[in-house]
């Protein structure tokens, strides 16, 4: 993604501190209670100019939607994006998926969202894709037992990476698509790089993983 | 595959009994003596006109290889392949792919190769389908511990059921490609069908599987 340097991004952020969350790691445990409700908590990961999961949480308002992306003059676009739709079930952090178990209580979050997540496509990057081991490390440990993780992207070499990573790690897949946008998947919310990549002809690929194995959909 | 009716099929792979076998029972646990040496033995179950075992074959004379195709009449071709290309590391089979633990001694088989098998797309017919549980019982016998399921298609529809599937099972998952005529792999020996379906731009996918978790490749 192309950054812009914007100075006034982080005085943006600080000015909706009800929706930017300024200090995640004082909610550790706590998100709920934030919310006011009790309602499942689902993160997005990378979730850069912010339309998937401010669509999401304009059609599920029994969820509560936490945006996560590290880059702030991103998120700003994703808090435009909330204040017009004056959505009150979404949060927005600025913050690295790297240290979400410093945000997140074991177990506290019910699903997490990998939306077209930077591919690193070099050997020598693989620890920095977001569906690496270590990464799958950290979602285990604040991920419900009954949680799951949904994954989308148009980059095929990630796709691969992911489907061996997960099936490693032990992951149990209970939904894959090659071709999402011709697949009888319903309900599905573009995200910025879905709609661009589709339009160049591109598949898109989807799965749905969980680490209980116990439950199994099949 | 479009079967004409060949009355004389079944007399001409009787008139090649060297390879093809009509007694495969008879040879259980004992297909390397039969071969006269101790190559690994590598299967595919639906071989159909036969490119890719007797492709395979000429590469690599130091496994003994065997095709295994139900419909007589298309087993005819892949006999003509092997007479033509004077390989005696080739034998025949026809036979059902759901019977091959009363022709193969648990752990005799080395690998087994899917190509481009029957996708059977109605939902009632989902155990036809030769990655289905029923069938992983099946290869999970008669594989060596350290042995390996190859499987490629063009059909979008079984490869994602596939992957589900084989995860469910708990297999582990080697290698993937959602398009192996752009990927690096090396050494692909094209089948008929892949030859066809390829040339009509539809990507080819492809997978290694193993049953063994201890040794992971990843
Ligand atoms: C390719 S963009 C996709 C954005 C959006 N999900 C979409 O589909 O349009 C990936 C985004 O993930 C963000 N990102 C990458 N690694 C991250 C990390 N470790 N923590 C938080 N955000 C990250 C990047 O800053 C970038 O905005
Ligand atoms: C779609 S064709 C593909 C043939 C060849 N592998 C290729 O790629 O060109 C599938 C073949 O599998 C055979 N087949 C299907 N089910 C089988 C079974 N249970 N046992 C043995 N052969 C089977 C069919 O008769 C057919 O010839």
């Amino acid at each position: 993604m192309r950054v812009k340097h914007k100075p006034w991004a982080k005085e943006k952020l600080q000015n909706y501190p009800e929706i930017c969350i300024s200090d995640p790691a004082q909610h550790k445990g706590n998100w709920q209670k934030l919310f006011g409700n009790d309602h499942p908590i689902h993160i997005e990961i990378g979730s850069g100019k912010g339309r998937f999961v401010s669509g999401m949480a304009e059609v599920h308002p029994e969820i509560n939607y936490i945006g996560i992306e590290v880059v702030e003059s991103v998120l700003i676009s994703a808090l435009d994006k909330v204040l017009e739709k004056d959505l009150s079930n979404v949060r927005l952090l600025s913050v690295d998926g790297a240290l979400l178990e410093d945000y997140f209580a074991p177990e506290e979050v019910a699903r997490i969202y990998l939306n077209f997540s930077d591919p690193w496509p070099k050997k020598r990057h693989t620890k920095r894709r977001l569906t690496n081991p270590k990464f799958l490390d950290i979602y285990q440990n604040i991920l419900a037992k009954t949680g799951e993780i949904h994954f989308k992207t148009d980059n095929r070499g990630l796709f691969e990476y992911s489907l061996q990573a997960f099936s490693a790690y032990g992951l149990l897949l209970t939904y894959v698509s090659l071709d999402l946008h011709n697949s009888d998947f319903e309900g599905n919310i573009q995200t910025e790089y879905e709609e661009k990549f589709s339009q160049k002809g591109f598949p898109i690929y989807r799965l749905e993983a969980q680490f209980d194995r116990e439950q199994q959909k099949l």
